[in-house]
């Protein structure tokens, strides 16, 4: 038997999390995550229940590519012998680098798109985990212009050393952040596991069965093209640089070039950015024709812009010229040496923006509007070349800083 | 950008795997999982990278009830505004107690039937653990009489203690363990998620979409009907005593009650079972009528049969009678005082067998019929009596032994 499907009990309100919980609707007004309020110990860190943080906890792409070997030739055989009816289908090669798995289904023309991710904690607010880990798991529909999630479940992994009281109080508030931000989005958890784990763990499914023309195969970049991206790099940075405020000998690394309060409000814009739902972008993709795009994760903006040049059906390259980052943290990176590599395009990212491909044309348009429907920014960043489906980053890049909201 | 999806790399064969696998389509011919033949430390055994077997790492039922409280009573208050079309299905509410959650689609008529598993490691042959994960989350779906798959997705944890070399064996074999079940399952694997975590961990999603008609509602059992159990009870406590082989302190508590080679032939029945799929028998549940099923997995026995009781229609209770057992291991059971609880009913299976609702007069059809189709028995255990949708096992239950296919 599964082990919970959302089932029909009688309530009841959890005290302590209505109290955190302010009005669900207006997020400004959310007190932050006080332990004592909870009355847990006032140095709780949810953040300490794991060793990795985030997308940080990926197996490296090399590693991955060498293990799952096996398992992709197999499934090409699959593909040419029992399978080819795939090849009828709009989609060129079934999940070539895709965000999602796509799977043609028994029923009129209509396909399953799929994709599951979990990590570790990165922030200490349980709710707000929960809601960047939702926004996190559904950002890899919107990177293919799939806009409705027919379904989600959550994954959870309660962590061993949590005392039963932290359990309690944190485990409830972290699944009503993921199931808001499941409602935000128009979608609903209608089940899922939960698991006990050395360390916190928290993920989940999203399902959507749609028809062909509902989503965007990301191979259809042309020269010419320009790249947009929908978020600001350097939320790794950001929470790292917030958990060394009580790490003197790693504060003093960095003290020279920030300050807490930057700090402070560089993890404040993280925390809300990673919130953010990618949905908006995802649905404009289609208003402004876009060719292609995925979500920036944990293999850093040119590992993924690398991965997506790639499976390009036309001979291209991408050119980075620009990097919008959480103001200050191009200089935190800087500082700490060769640690985050984020100028370099390798620094992790957890639930990021989308890299999109679009038609020159169209990108101002595009970032207008949704500047416009969220009051956020995007930015060209680079283009669309003639070249062998590589990525890079040119040599001095403009760093563009990207302050807090206020 | 999701972790990996199925991608089309050249190849190439995994030496040490194809070594191990000889014929997958037969099992028997199968050698056992050598590490030395892996280049591994003899000692090597897949069980310690986790602290906690199989779905023996499940939350306790009640903390668990506890903690989706929060969840539930949206997921109720929703259900009753926006929702409420989902009461013109023929499902009476979505989820209560479902081993899978079931979510109408927008498109006609179609539902999306969903569920997820992961645990860790609880034999020590890694290919044998993939397929074990694998028939574990289809089983899900079988128990809702649902015998065909869409797609599957793995989510998968390389422990932080195994070695590299460890890791480049023990991870190809687990892959392809569950992508050979899957493939026998008449599905695919096309993405899933790799993470790093203190102890490895392996699951998955199982999806499919179809129409009403094709699932049974597990909530249909009436006053008369039998109950049916397709697998032996027993699998953790043969997994813990093969474990023990190597303690001898362990070892001393039960040596008196069962042989070395009992146990070992105990060990390899359990993992033959838990591999298998339940796939047959959730196809005879359509062609014998069934009124509802569970599958048995981490809250025994008797925990899920209480469940299913639960969630029943009609005013009735589970009363069982006989526990099918694999063979020496109700003796193993016994000496280990109350570790176990199996004759109480809530020792913890893994890929268990699936507890079924059947009109008495066709169940002996049924146990007959899965014999002749795949060589098993099946049991019938119990009776669906007048009363008040709880479950009990009767006070001196006749526990049947079964013995390990020779």
């Amino acid at each position: 038997m599964g082990d919970y499907q959302v089932t029909n009990v009688q309530q009841d309100a959890l005290g302590a999390v209505q109290l955190e919980l302010g009005n669900p609707n207006a997020l400004a007004l959310r007190r932050p995550f006080d332990p004592l309020a909870h009355d847990l110990e006032p140095s709780f860190r949810l953040t300490r229940f794991a060793d990795l943080k985030g997308r940080g906890c990926k197996v490296p792409q090399e590693v991955l590519n060498k293990l799952v070997e096996g398992l992709q030739q197999d499934y090409n055989n699959a593909a040419e012998h029992e399978h080819a009816h795939f090849m009828h289908m709009a989609i060129p090669r079934i999940g070539i680098g895709l965000d999602c798995s796509v799977t043609p289904l028994r029923h009129g023309g209509l396909c399953l798109v799929q994709t599951t991710d979990f990590f570790y904690p990165l922030v200490d607010d349980p709710y707000m985990m929960g809601k960047i880990a939702c926004a996190n798991v559904l950002s890899d529909l919107y990177a293919m212009g799939v806009t409705e999630c027919d379904n989600m479940l959550m994954l959870l992994g309660v962590s061993t050393k949590m005392t039963e009281k932290e359990r309690d109080v944190v485990i409830p508030l972290i699944m009503r952040g993921f199931k808001d931000s499941a409602l935000e989005a128009g979608t609903t958890v209608t089940g899922g596991q939960t698991v006990v784990n050395p360390w916190c763990t928290i993920g989940g499914v999203a399902s959507t069965v749609c028809q062909p023309n509902e989503y965007i195969v990301p191979d259809n970049a042309v020269v010419g093209d320009v790249l947009v991206l929908t978020k600001p790099l350097g939320t790794q940075v950001a929470v790292n640089a917030h958990q060394w405020l009580d790490q003197p000998e790693r504060w003093n690394r960095i003290k020279l070039v920030v300050s807490e309060e930057d700090v402070r409000k560089a993890y404040h814009r993280a925390m809300d950015s990673m919130a953010r739902l990618n949905r908006i972008a995802s649905r404009l993709m289609h208003k402004y024709n876009a060719h292609g795009a995925t979500d920036v994760t944990g293999f850093g903006l040119l590992g993924h812009a690398q991965t997506l040049a790639s499976h390009q059906k036309n001979e291209v390259s991408f050119v980075i010229h620009n990097l919008p980052v959480i103001a200050k943290m191009a200089a935190v990176a800087k500082a700490c040496g060769n640690m985050f590599q984020l100028l370099q395009g390798h620094s992790a990212e957890t639930s990021g923006g989308l890299l999109i491909c679009l038609p020159r044309e169209q990108a101002a348009a595009y970032c207008k509007d949704i500047e416009k429907q969220e009051g956020y920014q995007a930015w060209i960043i680079g283009i669309v070349e003639k070249g062998n489906r590589t990525a890079r980053i040119i040599d001095k890049p403009r760093v563009i800083e990207v302050p807090a909201k206020e």
